[in-house]
């Protein structure tokens, strides 16, 4: 199923608005066009609106965050509501500074996401603060191990539930969750996490994947984040003894471009729970 | 002839203030590195005139232009203006959005450029837009081909008349036009487009060959023009199967840096017409 | 001793916060995640002080300075000093307009920093500016050769006296100093001139090292910037034909992947004068 995601992605090219930071921004733009789609980057409040009507996804990202970018994220995810486009966050840092928490909290209350993409520690910060979301019990650890794949799975539903989003929650196992159904991801490769921004670059490709499947929201952002780690896998092969972390990077996002609908259903490791 | 105005670039090796956007920006300082020019990236009002008077050009990418920089493509444009430094306009989504519109609109009233580099439909939205330019017929088709190549020249020149700036339409077949001559030029290679700013890169490496051959702003451009095509298919011919659009991003800046002035006289491909 | 800082680093996986440049920030985050710590980059007003408080070391660099994230600077760097974690300045471009002058001047009278880290010209320009430095002799040349180079270590290790910083001075040949030592270090490859934000990188790994190493600010700084040199050696030695500017920018930052204490110990050039 999830190359029926893929090919949707490479059949119907969407063009996807993300506002996101100035730190991976480059690798963002490449690897939504890698699995497909295009991306167009804008963020100014006096725009953003045109350039969500003319895209069909948008991409939310608080990464360097500030005043001016914060306006211009609540008049595009207002405005991408209004049009029935699929929406991703990703919180980066949500829990690191008050600023970044009350803006990811804010975004939760005044826009309907379709896909929140985290970390357990930032999806956690989301699930404790949201006044939606009370009740939510957020109390689970802070790493996701096969000891407490259960816990994070009922959790992943239960704010799911609360914020009528996907929630993917992403380390070294995936958890991929509606509320009544989840994706548990093992794909990927430990160095990912030495390259600076995959993350980010997921929750790009993600709202590419949901855009495309507009009727799938789970399966897809499962299928974009089975992508993900498998690409980092097949990258991790290419590694050459004087490979690093740099290199590491540019052959993740390669292993996007090259990856076909096939061998994603092929590559993808999960189960449902 | 493009032997020598590559030759100056080289040779001269000049300054250029880039007020360009964050996603692109990396790229566009190494491949100015990489063509034998040296780039400055300032983007605040308060210090845009002072950057501009140490260098020799400016590039101007309005790609993710707000309200703060506009003001400072404002100022340095018109500093620039005054110094007689050759300036480059990139209107990067012109027609996407009214803000990118009448930004680019408005720099084209405020600002004389040297060379002005956009895709069909970005130099089609100045054109229509412009009251300097009201007459010039924006009515070809949104994509360049060998059957409507001649109206597309007429229109590239057209408009150069009334914007008294070097036309850069780059596509599959790129037109580089003043009022009286253009070159059409056939280097490139389709991959191209799957790298996020090969445009950007483009005119920020125009900005270094215009800059180093003032007397010749269309053979500059064109030179430019056809550098970055050639550099497109050097890099693809390094392509290896599991490369993808990353490493391809690294083997077109790579080609530029090993481009030598001979090697791009004999690789350029191009007719007057 | 260049051994043991780096071995710091990678133990103590210091979390270092970075205001700096969109130009060359992806770089600067990859290569702080290569030496063996972690990045976070933020810039807002509104949670900078926040952001600090949860990381050990500061990097702050005016590459793209606004009047914005001046202020973001200035609140960080207050805190840090609070907070007794090493803080350390690019100026970049100082000298070449006035506000990139007067911010690093304002920032060195506001905050104290541990290294300072620029070019001969860019450190000339704060010690003949400074009103904390009147009385240093800043009439240096403008390029370190042999012949000058014990003029400059006195420049250095005057300015780093009124200063209270360790100043280093990179170039062809490199000089770190405090009031009464100075380390030359010879390594690094002409080439590195070509990649944009070899110096910016350096910075915000020299941020780890001296975080890493909060007793030693002095070797920490000159094992930085010895292993900076030396990544430059090693990538060199990968380059292909078809290699350029923009491989040869993976491959630094993978050689600092790659780096062990052990082979930083053996491969740095250096005396002490």
């Amino acid at each position: 199923m999830f190359r029926e995601m893929f090919e949707n992605v490479r059949s119907k090219n969407p063009l996807i608005h993300n506002i996101t930071n100035y730190v991976t921004v480059n690798d963002c733009a490449n690897i939504v066009i890698a699995c497909g789609a295009s991306p167009i980057m804008a963020d100014d409040k006096d725009e953003v609106a045109d350039i969500t009507s003319i895209c069909s996804g948008l991409n939310i990202n608080i990464g360097t965050l500030n005043s001016r970018t914060i306006q211009s994220m609540l008049i595009a995810g207002k405005k991408a509501n209004e049009l029935n486009h699929p929406v991703v966050l990703d919180p980066v840092g949500a829990g690191a500074s008050k600023l970044r928490t009350e803006t990811a909290l804010r975004l939760l209350e005044e826009v309907k996401f379709t896909v929140i993409r985290g970390n357990i520690s930032e999806i956690k910060a989301l699930a404790s603060g949201s006044s939606s979301t009370k009740g939510v019990d957020a109390d689970v650890a802070d790493k996701v191990t096969e000891e407490n794949l259960d816990d994070v799975v009922a959790f992943a539903k239960a704010f799911s539930e609360k914020s009528e989003a996907v929630i993917a929650i992403t380390g070294v196992i995936d958890i991929v969750a509606d509320s009544k159904k989840a994706f548990c991801i093992r794909n990927g490769h430990p160095m990912m996490s030495s390259v600076t921004g995959t993350g980010c670059q997921l929750s790009a490709m993600t709202a590419a994947f949901v855009t495309a499947n507009p009727d799938h929201p789970l399966e897809a952002a499962a299928a974009a984040v089975a992508a993900m780690g498998y690409a980092g896998e097949v990258a991790f092969g290419r590694m050459d003894k004087m490979d690093g972390n740099s290199s590491y990077r540019n052959y993740i996002i390669d292993a996007i471009y090259n990856m076909t609908p096939e061998k994603l259903e092929k590559g993808a490791i999960y189960e449902v729970r």
